[in-house]
């Protein structure tokens, strides 16, 4: 019923009800994909949602389960899309989910201008200053460093994907909040809903999920914070629902 | 012992031991003029510090505890500032709290440019747009609205204030966040912490404090969550321990 490479599971998306292919060795999904498509706003009933540097398809195989319209997830590794698509093919979502092999810089001239409602991205999140300081191995280090794109080229090709009006969410590091912001505006895109993600009572954030509306005016609201751990080290209540389902 | 007129009260700073002149006509402080002294970075045997806006002195009054350095609060409004004064006399701080009546954009050419090693500022908050939004009582008004000065205003002298190195911090509403940290970067002034006050649990945030370094290096930290009220409505044990100490 599937194909799996030797290095390769088929997890549960238990919250979700559906599979996704993963390998340790070159990409498994993280927690922040899992906060970014909870957090992004979709639209129920139809509309077209890209999903940028989409890795195992996590995003868009979350997002089915919270949409009806159609999600375009864009991978450049050959590895992580086929992965991707193979899950597609699995939960039996071809008609909803595509995904596209290629560069995200490439995608508004393939998939058209200003033509989405929603554009996501988890993308890479280290800049690529030494050779030391990359992960050794190729995939994880392309899926977690600035190599084959920069934050800059995910947020101009994010806007040119998506319409007036439409919807940008992110998901980063904090401390790149204020790069992320700038590059935002310069491409017209407005930071209306901000949420912070602490690993634990008391602790400095560590993830920033922030959603901008293309050419819209600004007002900004920071969310009430998310936190991961409880004082035990096991997840919150709000984040196994996220993962687990309420069940 | 105190002049007190007609309107006035002298009211308790609880937690510090401190006494203060207030009117409800006039000006009462703020939780965010506390949360903004607790929050801030201070040199604790010497150093010279100036707070903005700085209103009946609350905030030298408040960090006074927390240093032995020098503060210089600048304050507008005349009933304002001779509030301020009584009431460093009345707490026997006249050695190392001063204020001065004048307009913060001429305060870098009286007090020194670049010559401080902390800058606070409770600014303002709402932009004046039309006369019938603006508080009839022209006191309050001066106090909340960007009349006298605009938050660019603030910013501009604080960065002349401050020295390379030097710390400013600025308590705000989140909406401005945005507006803040572009306006510190282009004074010179590099976004370090930020931390977000949230009224209750599930709430967004209502408050945002931000100190930036003069030429700091790119490094933004989000501090943990302040949450001001539980669920009973009562202040969590945090803001009661800023407002009336920890005993």
């Amino acid at each position: 019923m599937v194909n799996l490479r030797e290095d390769e599971r088929l997890d549960y998306l238990l919250a979700e009800d559906l599979r996704i292919i993963q390998s340790p060795n070159v990409f498994s999904f993280s927690l922040d994909a899992v906060l970014l498509a909870r957090f992004v706003w979709v639209p129920i009933q139809k509309g077209r949602i890209v999903d940028l540097c989409s890795g195992n398809g996590v995003i868009p195989l979350f997002l089915s389960a919270r949409t009806k319209g159609s999600i375009t997830g864009v991978e450049i590794q050959e590895r992580l899309y086929d992965m991707a698509v193979r899950s597609i093919d699995y939960n039996n979502l071809e008609d909803r989910l595509h995904m596209i092999h290629g560069d995200l810089k490439d995608a508004p001239k393939e998939l058209g201008y200003e033509k989405y409602d929603v554009v996501t991205c988890n993308p890479p999140y280290f800049p690529t200053q030494s050779k030391e300081e990359i992960n050794l191995n190729e995939h994880l280090a392309i899926a977690r460093h600035e190599i084959l794109c920069t934050l800059e080229d995910a947020i101009k090709s994010s806007s040119q994907l998506v319409k007036q009006g439409g919807k940008v969410a992110f998901v980063h590091r904090p401390g790149r909040l204020i790069d992320i912001i700038e590059m935002m505006r310069k491409y017209r895109l407005e930071p209306k809903r901000i949420q912070f993600v602490y690993p634990k009572a008391g602790k400095e954030a560590n993830t920033l999920l922030v959603e901008a509306i293309k050419d819209g005016s600004p007002d900004l609201k920071i969310l009430e914070p998310l936190t991961v751990y409880d004082e035990n080290n096991e997840y919150t209540p709000i984040i196994k629902e996220m993962l687990y389902g309420s069940k």
